[in-house]
Parts: C-alpha cells; structure tokens; sequence
C-alpha cells in the first residue's frame, strides 16, 4: 500500500449551504484507488480567501498530495488562483502556456477570448498549467514543502477527465502509488446487518481483506475490499466463502440488480410472469420492466386499486371483497389465481396491502400486506405485518414480492 | 448572522475510497441554515481511530460545534464512541438512559435486544444520549473545552431527525442562532435551463435574493435563496415575480411534487383516471400512486407489455397491432379509448413507445413514444421523439403524461 497522505479540498459555498454534496471527493477517491493510491482525508471550504488559505497551510503540513476542486472559473467567486498565490507567497501572473491552451480552447469552440476567459490564465508562480479537454479553465500544479498540489475545476465532467489524463500521470511519476484497490459489493435481502455480520466468516477471509456494511433499503450491502497487487484473486478467494455462507440471501452484486436477476432467472426457467398490484400502485411492476429485455418475460400488470378492477380484469369475486375485504388473504389468493385463469400466463404474483399513513383499523394497521402466488398446481399466500412509511411498505412489498418470485424461478429452472 | 463557528466531521472509510459521497453534510447545512447557523467547514475522515481522534483535536481547538456522523452502528467498522472517549481522555460507559432507549425501541419493532445492540449504549463518560426514532443506535450529545459535540448515526434517515428533533433545540438552548438563511425551490417541466434563465426577472427581484440552477432530469429547479430577518417577506416578493414569468411551468414546489399536484388537480376537477402503460411499465402508475391519499383519484392500470394484454384488458383491436404496429398512433388512440369504454373512468392516458436499447428500427427509432389522452367527447394522441437511455426515456415519458394530465385538470377544474 503506499504510504502518500492523500487530501481533498472542494471549495465551494454551495457545499457547506445546503445547495450541493461534494461528490467529486467520492470520484477522485474511485480514480486513485484503481492505480493504487488512497485519499486519507478531504475538506470542503466556501468560497472564502480567509478559509480556503487557512485550509491550505493546514493540508500542507500534513499531506504530501493536496487535490483542490472548484473556483477556477471566470465568475467573481472564483478566488483560488489569487488566493492560493497569497496563501503561499507567490505572486499571482498570467502563464503564457495557459493562455495559450485557452486560446486554442475558444478556437475550437469558436468562441470570443474575451477578458473574463483570459483571467483564467492568472496563477501562482512557477505553476504548470494542466489542460482542460472540457470547459475553459485550465487547472495548476505546483509543489510546495514537498507537497504536490493539483488544482482541477469543480464542474465534475470537467473534473474527471484532468484526474485521470492530467494529475494521475504527474501523481504516478513523483510519487508512485501502491498496490490497485479492489472493491466488491454484495446485496442481501432477508437479514438484518447484524444477522449478516454474525454469518460474515471474517476468520476464514484472506488477510488484507476488508468487509463493510452499509444500507440500501430493504437491502444490506457488504463491500469486500482489498489493496494489494493480488487483489483479483483475494477477493476472488473472499467472494467464494461469503457467498458459501450468504449465496442464500444474496440479492444484487455490481454486475445484476435484483430486478435483473428475477428477470434472468425467470427467463432462464421458461416462466413467463404477470402481476397484480394493489398497495404497491406499480413499483413492483416498474421495477422489474426497468431491466432491458423485460418483455422476455413480462407480460402484464394489473394495478387494481379500484375493487371494480380486481372483480373483472382479475376475476375476483365479489364476496371475497364484501366479506373478507379486499386487503386480506383470501383476496389475494383470488388476485393470483384470477389474473392466471384470466391471462393464462406461467406464474402470477399479487399483491394487496395498506401502504398508509390512512385506510389502516385495529384489525388490519397501516403495514399490512399479503403475498400470493400461483403456478401451475400451486397457489399460495403470505402475511406480512411491515413498518415504517408508506414508501418503505411499498418498497419492502415490491422487494419481497422479487424475493419469492427469485426462489421460485431458482428452484424451478 | 450567527458568529458561531460550526465544524461537520463525517466518519466513515465508503467516503474516501470511492464507495459513497457525503450527503449528510449538504443535509445539515440546509437544515442549520434555516434556523439561522450558517457551516463553516466540513471534514471526511475513515473509519480510522488516529485518524478520527487528530481531526478532532483539531476541529475542537478552531470550532464551537462539531456534528460528527457515522459510525454508531453495532458493527465492527462503528467505533465513534470509544475513539472519542479516547481521545477526549474520558472513560468509555454503558449510558442507563441510552440502554432504556435501545430497550424501548426493541419493544416496539418486537426485536430482540440482543448484545450488539446493547454495545449501542456505550458512550464516553458524562454524554447527553439522544434518543434516534428511525434505527436503533442512540447519539450523544457532549461538551468539551467550550465546545458543543453531537455524534450522530450516519444513516441520513436516522440523521436528519435528530439534527431536527435534539441538536437544533440543544443548540438554540446554548448557542443562538442569526437570521435564518431560507430558500425556495421550484422545478419547471418543458423549458430548458437557458430558456428559464433567460426569463428570470432578475432586475426586479428584491436586494439580497439569489437565484441557483440545478438539474432533476427532466425537470429544471431553481433555487431562491436569502439570510435575512426579512426573508420570509424577501422570498414572497420574489416568488411571486418568478410565478408571475414561469408559472405556467411549475412542476413541482417544496410542498408539493408532481404527482400530488397532478393527484389534487384530478381531485379538484372530480375526475377519476385510469392509465394503460407499455413502455413505460408502471412507472407513472407507481409515481402517481406514491402519494397518499391516491386512491381517491386514481382508479386503476393496465401494465399491457403482450399484445394479449392490450386486446383483452383494453380492448385494442387486433388489426391495428397488426397493420400500424403496437408503437404507433393509432393504438395509443385505442388503448386509451379502449380503457375508458371497459372502465368507464372520467379520464384515461395510454403511453406506448420503445424504452431502448432494443426493439428500435428505422422508422421507428428508440425513443419514440405515443401518448393518448380520453375523457368525454374527446381523445388526443401525441407523438414524441425522446432521447437518452432506457431509464430517462421512461422517465421523461411518464413526465410528459403528468404534465399533460395536469395541464388537461387545470383547465377542467
């Protein structure tokens, strides 16, 4: 692993009023660890000359490396150059070579290379202009204390392109970086974090390799990490006995959502699937159709609020709603069973529940959802008692509705 | 303006290798800024205990409040508290009252309380816990040097309701707060960002409002923003002059999205609606029926990927699939007629059109979508050439429906 203090400073008020996150910190982060090199702090800072040089004498005692992002432009809030050659103790001067890359700039974009654009060439002594493929205003690099420090636009489209063609090659030739890190992730559905981590093998793992939760509602993520010029096969090691442990559960990887993998495992069992929603109004249903290649095996949805809609697209009968009422077991049952008389269609799932905040009672409250589905010689149903908003219902519905059709589709393919 | 100097450290390793971006502190930053603190700085550390006790020990010496989130799960990667009992030289201790909460919380969602989540209630000695109403680890709340300290969880569902619920209060109780920096926003469907801009009567908005821009595909938001006593006043003057050039844009606002304008536009006009959805697979059913309250308009929806489906559900006859195509004019027309003749339903929307990446030709390329509209005596059928991917033409379809519902209720209403 190498061992240069990496730091990121975005400047910016509309970081620290509310506007905007900094997410430009995540994708410098992503573009050093793929050659080996690990951010260890980042910082964000308005656009204030006080803060920004303050920030600065502070990084530069620290880190060997300092990435800034944001006030290059050619509006009155973008102060890092002058700011920056004041912090430091050189003098602000316009740098031929970057005059002329924003010349060349305005030429192929025909533009005017007015006044405000040409500011953009104003930087500290002794900087090396650094190219912007995207906008106008070239970045800087200069070195101070030992430290390197890499000046990028905040705009991120213009942003990434200078981390990787400009600041990452400069980066690799004065300070090489380690060994790449690789990353993971893994989505569970049915456990909670602390179930998982009961379950993680952390003693079995290779050494080197770190595990982290994090959630993605009704989700939990477990990101297997590994820094290391053996990365692939560690993780590849890491991966085989997780998933010995969890394969069960696992929903989503970085390559398949779970929508996708209901889907290819539908496909892959010959089923074609159609739906009846109630509570979940069509989340299920887009859901799964956000896939391409979903009309492979999706056939059609009912959303059927209306009781008239359940009684004659999924021929549910009238009694069923007049005495068990519409949200309860037997309704579903009828839903599943209907919806597959009706469109013959390989397996049908329904839904009916109460998604909330109102139409909940003492016998039936707000969370309150039943599962049905049927096959051929199979019709069965499931009652669920969920919590939290009405977003969350629907959403822990659509997701255990995919959850039964994945076993299903599993065991039957 | 409050002098008072606020400092959000975010712990967690997933903010500086790639994994996520911080959104927690925009989040506090917003909420901050409304009750008149504005944030100074914010920081990202790893989940690294020298790195997490140096920022701060640093932090406490320059600020008079620091928000810390992350890590006060029951995982192995959460090791807030006892970094920070550590490095503010104070023991580590069980918290009764922090106990009682994780107990109560169990009680209520029927879990356990099990060891980990008992873990929860160990804190740094002399800590206020504050109680977390969404998950089950409490934060604390402690003071040093002067220095006002909140933990929080990470989670932003968890995080945001107790900035809202404990740390303000806490914080208006001990250090007030200057005038309330508060904003606006409004998102627009149907004008481009330069298309607005160029219509914002910025000459005759009041002193001190400033106008930002942002994208929400395919909506466009502009912010209003303005820290002043009189800012409630200030906004009102300068929404109404925006209102008065774009309102006939407005999609959404902060109290209300699009669906549940469109949802209380069709409430209004008394008008129930049924949809039949193709390419768009129950995306707009699943948008409109996210609202509460949407089973008082919305009556029902034919998710009809087969053919099947829009002959049977919807009545399409067999002859337009076969000679004009399923994406065409012609069965859109039927489709939306079809449902209203089968359902009986004031108003009817059908939306067909090829989503991508598959299934385009050349007379029909990817991205081309129909809708239709019906209700009595009428029926409207529209043609769009969309572009982008699967998901922003599904998107941009769904929207195009909304607006075309809204537009269609504010003139019935």
């Amino acid at each position: 692993m190498s061992l240069i203090r990496i730091a990121v400073m975005a400047t910016g008020s509309e970081l620290l009023n509310g506007s905007s996150s900094d997410t430009n910190t995540r994708d410098i982060a992503r573009l050093l660890g793929e050659v080996g090199y690990r951010l260890t702090t980042s910082v964000c800072v308005g656009d204030d000359p006080d803060a920004i040089a303050r920030s600065l004498r502070q990084l530069l005692t620290d880190y060997d490396v300092i990435i800034c992002t944001g006030g290059l432009g050619s509006t009155g809030d973008d102060l890092t150059a002058k700011t920056v050659a004041l912090a430091l103790g050189r003098a602000l001067e316009e740098n031929p070579k970057a005059v002329e890359m924003i010349a060349q700039n305005c030429k192929e974009r025909q533009r005017d290379f007015d006044a405000p654009l040409r500011r953009q060439a104003q930087m500290p002594q002794k900087s090396v202009p650094l190219v912007n493929q995207v906008g106008t205003a070239p970045g800087f690099w200069l070195r101070q204390q030992n430290c390197d420090l890499f000046f990028l636009p905040g705009v991120p489209a213009e942003m990434r392109p200078m981390m990787q063609n400009a600041v990452i090659p400069a980066l690799q030739r004065t300070k090489p970086g380690g060994a790449p890190l690789k990353q993971r992730n893994f989505k569970f559905f049915g456990l909670s974090e602390p179930q998982l981590e009961a379950r993680v093998p952390y003693k079995d793992l290779p050494p080197g390799i770190d595990v982290g939760f994090s959630l993605d509602y009704p989700l939990v993520k477990i990101t297997l990490r590994c820094q290391s010029p053996l990365a692939a096969t560690l993780l590849d090691d890491a991966q085989a006995l997780l998933l010995d442990k969890l394969g069960d559960y696992l929903a989503e990887t970085d390559e398949e959502t779970m929508p996708a993998l209901v889907g290819r495992l539908l496909k892959r069992a010959g089923l074609r699937l159609s739906l009846a929603e109630s509570c979940t109004g069509g989340l299920l249903s887009h859901l799964l159709t956000s896939v391409a290649g979903s009309s492979d095996f999706f056939e059609r949805a009912g959303i059927t609020y209306a009781d008239a809609a359940k009684i004659d697209w999924l021929g549910v009968p009238r009694d069923i709603i007049a005495q068990q009422g519409a949200v309860s077991a037997e309704c579903a049952t009828a839903m599943a069973q209907g919806l597959r008389a009706v469109t013959g269609t390989d397996l049908t799932l329904a839904i009916t529940g109460i998604a909330g905040p109102g139409g909940g009672s003492l016998d039936k409250p707000v969370g309150t959802v039943f599962l049905a589905l049927a096959a051929e010689d199979l019709c069965q149903v499931r009652g669920y008692q969920f919590h939290g908003d009405r977003q969350k219902i629907q959403r822990m519905s659509a997701f255990m509705a995919m959850e039964w059709l994945r076993r299903f589709a599993l065991e039957a393919g």
